[in-house]
């Protein structure tokens, strides 16, 4: 049912309670039509702030079709290029921003026309320094590597410390400024590799060791990382958790930045359906 | 912020309680960009099943641009007619069934090629006998005001027994026919006044009473009739609020229709949240 105002919404109070409240056993699945024609490009540009400009032009220009707006640090496809095989950068020059952008249409020709008009309009505002756009389908496959590949290329450089944060779009080149500044901090010459959902405000602001530090000794760095990154993500009403949940690992991080009258409200919920404390626990509360 | 798992929903738990948890005191609000066009066309189908044919077809061809997909009985479309002033029937001639289309887009004159294209495809596959499509705004206000108007103008046709409900989409045309069938068995000669929003399911299904009966005697009728339909509703697996909620009026059919566990799910949260009963007592539970 897509409307459906009869009592409490129990469904989204399940979703995202991470089993502590009761067991999921089924699921309805809402289906879109397939898309006629799927168009990726990736584009290279001078800073973030040209990102959060080509984001605002792709959402009133692609609109509806906006399919995918994702944002990566030019360290972040080094990485990819330098780990990953049969992976390259597909521009003439390195950037310090990349964005891969995929608009959807239900009709041919129409998510391929809206990408070059969105291109030319970039390209004379100086807001991208170069962008390819995929025409065939193994060129799309060979963009989306690119950005798929970002979690397995830190793995080959040593210990990394991750963050799956959010913050409003509107903010999150600020964001990312402040997070850089805490965490060097925290460790002199860490490495930020920062991509992300740009459009949801999501970033994976997962920070790499500096080169030739003794990884056990740098991860042991891991709770005043994240506790210095969340303050931050606090400072601009983010979330500590956008999308993977809190499990064990972030309770007490919950604890810090959750209201008290939050907190009392969950513990009550969670006593009244699950008196006993039998349902996942140690998770979340 | 547009993404956030840490801990429960507490936010959309609150949505549609009805004020039986706490008070709202503050919300925000998720902004899009204005479209540059909207195009909206009136079109009469000869059956329900055409209805359903030709919202498949908006959804595929459309589709993110569908904006609105309204339906409305030919009676009730001859009840606006008769009694709103300033209304009348652009078409040559009435049908059994009207869907008010609405097309926007983020680029002039797409929505305006699409509209037209949508019609074109509908009319080879003889799913709709007439179309008009609003050209100009004050076009297009006059074929919303006819939509906008079938509340006011079943005012002027005696009583009438009102039910908000949904099913799946899919199943809108099975449970019009057999909803109608339920509502003659309660009341011989009652007049089903259907119009409402296709895409989301939801029908505002509402029996006005037969010509010359007293509108006391019939409106005497109402739990009978609420019963009769809403068993149908339930028969199709759907609800019997779909946007207007239960307070007073329909908490002793949400008993009726919720299960068990539900209901003590629902009161356990109550009584968690408001043990001493004072938030907005008597309603929903």
């Amino acid at each position: 049912l897509k409307k459906d105002n009869t009592g409490y919404d129990l469904r989204d109070l399940f979703v995202g309670s991470e089993g502590t409240l009761g067991i999921i056993t089924a699921a309805s699945l809402k289906l879109f039509p397939r898309p006629a024609e799927t168009n990726v490009a990736l584009a290279a540009l001078p800073t973030l702030e040209d990102v959060a400009t080509l984001f605002r032009l792709a959402e009133s220009r692609g609109a509806q079709s906006l399919t995918a707006f994702e944002f990566m640090s030019g360290f972040t496809l080094e990485l990819v290029t330098r780990h990953v095989p049969g992976t390259r950068l597909p521009l003439k020059e390195t950037a310090p921003w990349y964005v891969l952008v995929e608009l959807s249409s239900s009709e041919e020709t129409v998510a391929e026309t809206a990408m070059q008009r969105l291109f030319a309009e970039a390209s004379e505002k100086h807001i991208v320094s170069d962008v390819v756009i995929g025409g065939s389908l193994a060129q799309a496959q060979a963009l989306w590597k690119l950005r798929e590949s970002a979690s397995e290329a830190q793995r080959s450089e040593g210990g990394s410390i991750k963050h799956d944060v959010s913050v409003p779009v509107a903010r999150i080149p600020e964001f990312i400024a402040a997070a850089g500044e805490a965490a060097e901090r925290v460790c002199h010459g860490a490495r930020p590799v920062v991509f992300g959902h740009f459009g949801d405000g999501n970033v994976h602001y997962n920070v790499t060791q500096p080169p030739g530090v003794d990884k056990a000794a740098y991860l042991a760095l891991w709770n005043d990382m994240a506790s210095a990154v969340h303050d931050v993500v606090a400072s601009f009403s983010g979330s500590i958790s956008a999308e993977h949940g809190i499990g064990q690992m972030k309770r007490s991080e919950l604890f810090r930045f959750k209201s008290p009258i939050e907190i009392a409200l969950m513990r009550k919920i969670k006593a009244a359906l699950d008196p006993n404390g039998i349902l996942n626990p140690g998770k979340v509360l």
